[in-house]
């Protein structure tokens, strides 16, 4: 029995990373969709989301038996109710991914972002998707720097929205309204992508050290 | 020692309900301060939501006690796990309350929201808030049909939504960028928050009929 518990809480790092990558990914190609204005791999995007909904639900199954059945304790204990958490962060990363997908298939044919903007959105797009590699890592490793790493990394995006906001509301240049609520949308979608990212970088340091943060 | 275990259990949903209505009281009081463009209250209702922050760790601190001493069972442990849930939600509802004082500071001593569109800000801020004084008594009461009745009001926040996006982007209507941009925030925080609240009463359907859903 106790070698099956073992195995148990080893796959609760891995689902967890394999689930992060999976949000990672989809950002990676809702991004790609976006600045090539790209209908069929933006709308491949929306429909790709269900997997991870899919092995959210799976995940927190198998972690509320585990739980049930094992009543484990101390480290495990807290490692498996911060995977409810870091499911929860994973799936709602999905989630923003399709809203940034959704927005190249509203503007389709044309796309969503100016060229002007395109360096700042695909600079934030790709900072958001590293913040979600490395967060995976560090979930599978169960690794406290790489954890770190990630709450750093966060100033990345935080100095790209700043820029971005001040390049939508540059007032010698007039985006048509709908433009700058486009940005201004997918630029929520990259911070709280990120901000997710950290969440989860905040629960692994509860697992390994047990003072609670987030 | 077993009534203890049944009044720490009693505890969980006073504690639930009680940071779900604070964080409808930060929403009802940002939005009065957003639509009456006054900074002190704005400036109230950031400084205030750390009271709930504290209230989240106090209530998830004393959930992973709960599970690790008395380690429960069945219904009783659905709740425990749930309540790690509701909690993170009562929380990131606060901050989506943060966010619109936020707005209405940054546009002080303007009114962020054009005389035209007041109707259906305010119409969505009293939706949401009504959606989390429901969640909060479903909540309390463990209360399936009160549950049941949040994810039904949702329908007003989403009818609401698509009227105010009509009337940001109405080409008749040249809004300011800087105005359609508050107003895509504050339609979004809006949103969000009732999207939380019907999380919530998602979990609530967990914790009584035992079926797993969000």
């Amino acid at each position: 029995m106790r070698h099956v518990y073992q195995r148990e809480l080893e796959e609760v790092g891995c689902d967890l990373a394999r689930m992060t990558v999976m949000a990672g990914a989809a950002l990676r190609a809702a991004n790609t969709a976006l600045l090539s204005a790209d209908l069929y791999a933006a709308r491949a995007v929306i429909a790709g989301d269900q997997e991870l909904d899919v092995a959210r639900a799976a995940r927190d199954n198998k972690t509320f038996q585990v739980v049930a059945c094992q009543q484990p304790v101390a480290g495990d204990l807290r490692l498996l109710l911060a995977a409810l958490q870091i499911s929860a962060n994973a799936e709602r990363m999905g989630d923003l991914a399709v809203h940034v997908a959704k927005v190249a298939c509203l503007r389709f044919p044309q796309c969503a972002v100016p060229e002007g903007l395109r360096g700042t959105i695909e600079a934030m797009g790709d900072a958001a998707v590293q913040l979600a590699d490395q967060a995976a890592e560090a979930v599978e490793a169960r690794d406290l720097y790489g954890a770190r790493a990630v709450e750093k990394h966060d100033d990345t995006i935080d100095r790209l929205h700043r820029r971005l906001y001040a390049e939508i509301t540059d007032s010698d240049q007039a985006w048509p309204v709908r433009t700058a609520i486009d940005l201004a949308q997918l630029d929520r979608c990259y911070e709280r992508f990120a901000d997710h990212a950290v969440l989860m970088a905040r629960r692994l340091e509860f697992v390994v050290t047990g003072t609670a943060d987030a």
